[in-house]
């Protein structure tokens, strides 16, 4: 596959027509094409983290012997439930820096009956035609002759094992081009990213050793919308937490207690509307306190090129929410997200009762100048404020007898958000390597909006970088995930050329 | 079995002991105990409305064969879906009154793993013991043993089985005495109230001439609390409808647009907070028109003896919201009520997304100065009022990029609410009757909370009054429903008296 539009294939085909030599696959191209058999098999193996640990183990067995084929290291690394997986170029020299690059293998859970597609881990190539997703047969991948905008539709197809198999097709590219690499390539893919227990600081922590890096590079997230060549500086963190208002203590008839014992669900409706004002803005005291944004950040912001109208109608909304001038600057603040709400029920189950209980499983985002503790004290004062007293688990006797207003916070705590300075090297190095390998001014994202997992990685003391590789429209973490073909080749070069830069041609300010 | 406090009885036995001869049961006694039996061998018959055709049809055949075995009229009434029983004492006279008596033998939905008993439909006797329910032999109700305070728990124990068995007791005890009634009995048995096809209304039609009547009782909902006789004036309609509030087309990442993509369920949350203020009073503009309260309709309320802290206790609440002066005044006001809530998961499947939309199942509660239509046009107008744009369905692309704030409301209408004037003559014979048959003044109820379907029996043109006879704590529509067996003795006795008591001895004013 060639990454040019169609009428200049057209073209070339005409060439052909009049007895000029084909051009040649250059090696990543071979490379690159080379690995798709390897992913499309990737792919067929569930990786759900939440589900079973034999199913993270088969991935992790799969991909250490994926590299060990290649003819590089690679190694299990026990987290203490389902190895990770280290590999590296076979050489390392203490003369050139080391750069780790972080990849995951496992998937978010998947509700079959929303694919359209009989498995989500039975990968499917399909084309846009007349406004419709249309299957294609899957051999037009496999013998590299895909469209780049047809894409392949599977759970990780994109989020994260994309990455992982682009990391491989480069070497090789390397390796058929008989050259070194210009760094120490270092590779940890986690197999705890999307759920499971936290185990990737511990790993980093017992392994220091080899994974020790001058810097190290996340393949995880979304490219910029426009689907050029992305640098992240940082991402947010996240603190969840469910909040649960208590009305009476069993559901009641609603003929004989409406509008004599509260409804919890409204007064849940009621808490939850104080976080917000009509825009969207968080009110709760100090919720934004230390976030400024210096000019150099509010340049970046500047210079990303959203689209919004087209962002806005991609969603099917009329009118974004006005937290921040633009939607870089929004997601530079800390959010405050209802991810789920829930009283009794609704549509046929639905009964003419007072719930019990109403619960909002909150999700907040937040930036290094607002930790997660301190964001969630601030909400517990914000409700406290609002009349309520807090309880552990369910209310006491004494406890709903004594106040009117009662509810709990369940969880907490949270990832840390992070935000590597505009000016740092390794952000220098990685622009000027995605330039030069395609002649273009990369976008520089100061935080993306999602989070993932740094905080692990903090005890390597090496500057953290993300390289997104994946289009934005993937439907990560959702039904129907899919990668688009042109960016799985232009990822392998993406990183190809980062193998071949040097550190020490960073340009100077 | 005795409706005699223990110490008493205990001091009967005694005077058993020195040879006095014991006291004979009474032709009621005799008669409500003989029909136990029949009410257990009832209530194992599976009766969910909205489950089975064939089960409320098996409902339908035994209770007709039960009235016929005792030797009374009984037919069915075909309702298109499933039949509804008529019965009537087997003469009747043109010189008396006729007074129709409504139950139905239908039943709400079961969740049998929330009973603590094998199933909803194998009856058990229970007890209060050391502050928990405790299994009783069955037999100790069977053979006429059971102490008042004894429970027996099934579905339809109380709602609405017991009633119909009361109704069939209490004509045997007639028959044993060799009486006739001082009335017309009539009976209709609906299966239909719990759900289903609202049949009612078209078999009262169809057989007009046959339910004929100079009054209606209805035989369903509970007594006040104190459990003294009860009498009910009137109930409450009901209108219910869903409200979805639309965010983006699909979930969406909340990392990459929290901040940004407004969340439906924050604003449903924001939407359902105008409806009330922070004391549970309806804020809906003209909600509350025409509802006042005569200097009788006061008297009433404050002659019900309501013991606020110890509803508030049972309730498990510190503070009822400030709808009316007293419960009895706050039921007879519309009510507005948040029955569930719904935007994607919380708990153990929620997901760090944005919802697509958010839900709430409304029902309102109307009086008679407050129709359901009335109601629900009010309710739109405040929702447009908060900046919505109301769409039928899914909106469309052109509403989603035109209004930033769009709801839909699926459903409205709703059962009528009654209310029978207090110096009503039909309810002066009753309240006379009850005073008679138990020696105390009857709680007199002028709107109950509930709705029952008395817009079913309008086209009699007879005034329509409910004498509940079930214990107020009967868990009706919920789990481990149960009946108070001193309140099924009393209930025949409440019915027997009645149907002794001709039309004419109603006292005048």
């Amino acid at each position: 596959m060639r990454l040019l539009p169609r009428p200049f294939l057209a073209a070339l085909a005409l060439l052909s027509c009049l007895a000029q030599p084909a051009l040649a696959d250059t090696p990543v191209e071979t490379a690159t094409k080379d690995s798709l058999k390897e992913w499309v098999a990737f792919l067929r193996l569930p990786n759900i983290t939440k589900r079973s640990t034999a199913e993270i183990r088969a991935n992790a067995d799969w991909i250490e012997d994926a590299f060990q084929r290649y003819g590089y290291t690679a190694q299990q690394l026990e987290d203490g439930e389902t190895p990770m997986v280290y590999a590296a170029w076979p050489t390392q020299s203490p003369g050139r820096k080391t750069v780790l690059f972080y990849a995951h293998m496992d998937g978010q859970a998947v509700k079959p009956e929303e694919w359209d597609q009989e498995s989500p881990f039975s990968p499917v190539l399909k084309t846009m035609a007349d406004g419709a997703w249309t299957d294609l047969p899957l051999d037009r991948l496999l013998n590299g002759e895909s469209d780049p905008d047809d894409r392949l539709f599977a759970r990780s197809a994109a989020d994260d094992k994309a990455p992982i198999m682009m990391l491989l097709a480069a070497m090789n590219a390397l390796k058929a081009e008989g050259r070194g690499p210009a760094i120490n390539i270092k590779i940890l893919l986690d197999s705890h990213e999307e759920g499971g227990p936290p185990t990737l600081k511990d790993v980093v922590k017992r392994n220091a050793d080899l994974l020790a890096a001058d810097a190290v590079i996340m393949l995880d997230g979304p490219m910029h919308i426009s689907n050029r060549p992305t640098v992240v500086y940082g991402h947010r963190g996240g603190a969840g937490f469910e909040l649960t208002v208590f009305g009476a203590r069993t559901e009641l008839h609603s003929g004989h207690y409406g509008n004599y014992s509260p409804n919890p669900a409204q007064l849940l409706a009621a808490l939850l509307a104080t976080f917000k004002d009509e825009c969207g803005r968080v009110t709760v005291a100090g919720f934004y306190d230390g976030v400024v944004f210096d000019d150099e950040t509010k340049a970046a912001f500047a210079s990303v090129p959203d689209d919004e109208a087209a962002i806005n109608a991609r969603l099917g909304i009329a009118q974004p929410d006005c937290v921040g001038l633009s939607y870089q600057e929004a997601i530079n603040y800390p959010s405050f997200n209802i991810a789920g709400l829930k009283a009794a029920d609704v549509g046929a189950n639905r009964r003419t009762i007072i719930p019990e209980y109403a619960t909002a499983a909150i999700g907040m985002r937040t930036v290094p100048a607002t930790p997660p503790e301190r964001l969630i004290a601030l909400v517990r004062t914000h409700i406290e404020a609002q009349g309520y007293h807090l309880v552990d688990g369910e209310p006491t006797e004494e406890e709903r007898m004594k106040y009117p207003r009662l509810a709990s916070m369940k969880g907490g705590g949270g990832g840390k958000a992070l935000q590597t300075p505009l000016g740092a090297p390794v952000g220098k190095w990685i622009t000027a390597s995605l330039k030069e390998t395609f002649n273009a001014e990369p976008v520089r994202i100061p935080l993306m909006g999602g989070s993932v997992p740094t905080s692990g990685l903090l005890s390597l003391d090496a500057p953290i970088m993300l390289l997104p590789l994946v289009n934005a429209d993937n439907n990560q973490h959702a039904a129907n995930e899919n990668m688009r073909v042109g960016n799985y080749y232009d990822g392998v070069r993406a990183l190809h050329g980062l193998f071949l830069t040097p550190f020490e041609t960073i340009p100077a300010d």
